[in-house]
């Protein structure tokens, strides 16, 4: 059997038909078009979803599952919440299963993108493993037993919002000193940013073509990369504010594997073995075994996978 | 049947026996005296355990199974690590069983405190519940689906030591800003001090005779209790450091239900009701339902009761 998968973003709609192994055999995609009515999105929803199963060449009763990843958070088949989106305690199963009818699970993207990649990604056949996205914002996804973990209430798995710096750096979600405000692209920005108040001269001068507004994570990243005074300072604060976020987890979870996906990541085993040889300086039993740090492997299609691999132990 | 249950502190070692609902049915205990050789504690252990199958008026054909909570880490039946004890990769099952040929597991004591509440306690017949001892330092249980979880490593369930204050107060384990230099009775008494070099003439002074190095957390509290200034500025810059941790703990794993244990936790209603009061201020969705947050209902027996439940799964 077959089962689709729907990544559900502020601006495309993707989707996916995956085998039982987590591969796509079959692809399609529409434009959200963000603020429609919610039927009418949910109908090109469907449409899409159709698409990708003929150009998978199967039809619906090769099907046995949908599962939908969201930029929110879920609970029972309704969006509960999804800022992007402006929806609240939307019916999106039902609304769904008008179309296409079979039994259809939610959950928040960065859930589903640590589902895929304990499927068939870099976690793959792991005991547990918590995912983080380091992007303009931090996300996370933990998987306990090849289960998504999003709590007992669904509001659990948001990393981003651990409090790292108590009374800190002010957060979007109105409080201070969230993780995400030292472990995103976000923060690595405003790092280069003060570092290059302290050295105008630096190399993500050169990178940003002289406009401030332009510099962005890759920037400060490649000119860490050449040595660059300015680039090492933020590119340091940075990892090491990330290796404590990841030492908190292995403190309070210790799942058998940490993955770092999102835009940060593609910095590859220079961000890797930086964090890698911070980590232990903040762990608490500093000699024994603890759980292994990796680059997630699956990049863009994680949306999809993951979404298709929710349900897959009901 | 019955299960063995050995709380084993620096102190004293506590044996009972427990039957199923987690009721002790039989006690006996013995001086810990640690630093003497190993094989001679743990035939103590073995001695108290059969003193409380005898004070239960049972014999050891009705126990099928002997359960541990250290100060320390194990992994499969070896202590790895316990401060305390000076122990170091101990066999502790191995040892034990020479004496009584049973299956014994061994776990962290703040885990095992945790599983008590959650088999016979507070959190009985949760989905899952994270359990907080807020004594000396800050300890943490972890239960899932009526399961201990100590982690893949066994190094997990740490929340004392998760980074709460990054480059924050100096803690015991070497990193700065760990969760327990602001959330312990410990972090209590030194915001007492502090606000009493503001209030030299505070309650807390009189409460502990005019000698600051007899102030503990009840004198701070107490004073808290009387609107003395110096107690309620500590007491408030306390109860919003564990809100921000417990609102930690929610956004990260989001438990049916956290609970508050350890010597600070006997300040019951009016501890719970201020921190109850403020985590709200510190959660992602302020509106959408979160984990209950309740004070620990077994006292010092959690050790012994929690240890007993040890291995009921397998």
């Amino acid at each position: 059997m077959y089962s689709i998968g729907i990544d559900l973003g502020g601006t495309n709609i993707a989707v996916g038909v995956v085998n039982e192994k987590g591969s796509i055999v079959g692809k399609a995609s529409t434009p959200t078009l963000a603020g429609r009515p919610f039927s009418e999105l949910i109908a090109d929803m469907a449409d899409c979803a159709k698409q990708a199963v003929a150009k998978a060449k199967l039809t619906l009763e090769d099907i046995d599952r949908i599962g939908i990843g969201i930029p929110g958070v879920a609970k029972d088949g309704v969006v509960i919440f999804c800022t992007n989106l402006g929806w609240h305690n939307e019916p999106l199963s039902a609304e769904l299963q008008k179309h296409i009818n079979k039994p259809v699970y939610i959950d928040n993207d960065a859930t589903v993108a640590g589902l895929a990649e304990s499927v068939a990604g870099i976690s793959k056949d792991t005991h547990s493993s918590v995912f983080i996205t380091l992007g303009t914002g931090v996300g996370g996804g933990i998987v306990i037993d090849g289960k998504p973990w999003s709590g007992f209430h669904g509001v659990g798995s948001e990393i981003g919002h651990m409090i790292l710096v108590a009374g800190g750096e002010q957060c979007t979600c109105g409080n201070k000193g969230c993780l995400e405000r030292y472990c995103s692209a976000t923060a690595l920005i405003r790092m280069g940013k003060e570092a290059l108040k302290k050295y105008p001269n630096s190399l993500i001068n050169t990178l940003c073509g002289g406009d401030e507004s332009k510099i962005n994570a890759k920037c400060v990243i490649d000119a860490a990369r050449e040595k660059d005074p300015a680039g090492c300072e933020a590119f340091e604060s940075y990892t090491d504010y990330l290796a404590q976020a990841i030492a908190t987890v292995v403190n309070f979870l210790d799942p058998e594997v940490i993955v770092l996906g999102g835009g940060v990541s593609k910095a590859g085993d220079f961000l890797l073995e930086s964090v890698q040889a911070k980590v232990p300086n903040y762990l608490i039993f500093k000699t024994l075994p603890y759980s292994r740090i990796e680059l997630a492997r699956l990049g863009n299609e994680a949306g999809i996978i993951g979404a298709a691999m929710l349900g897959r132990e009901a």
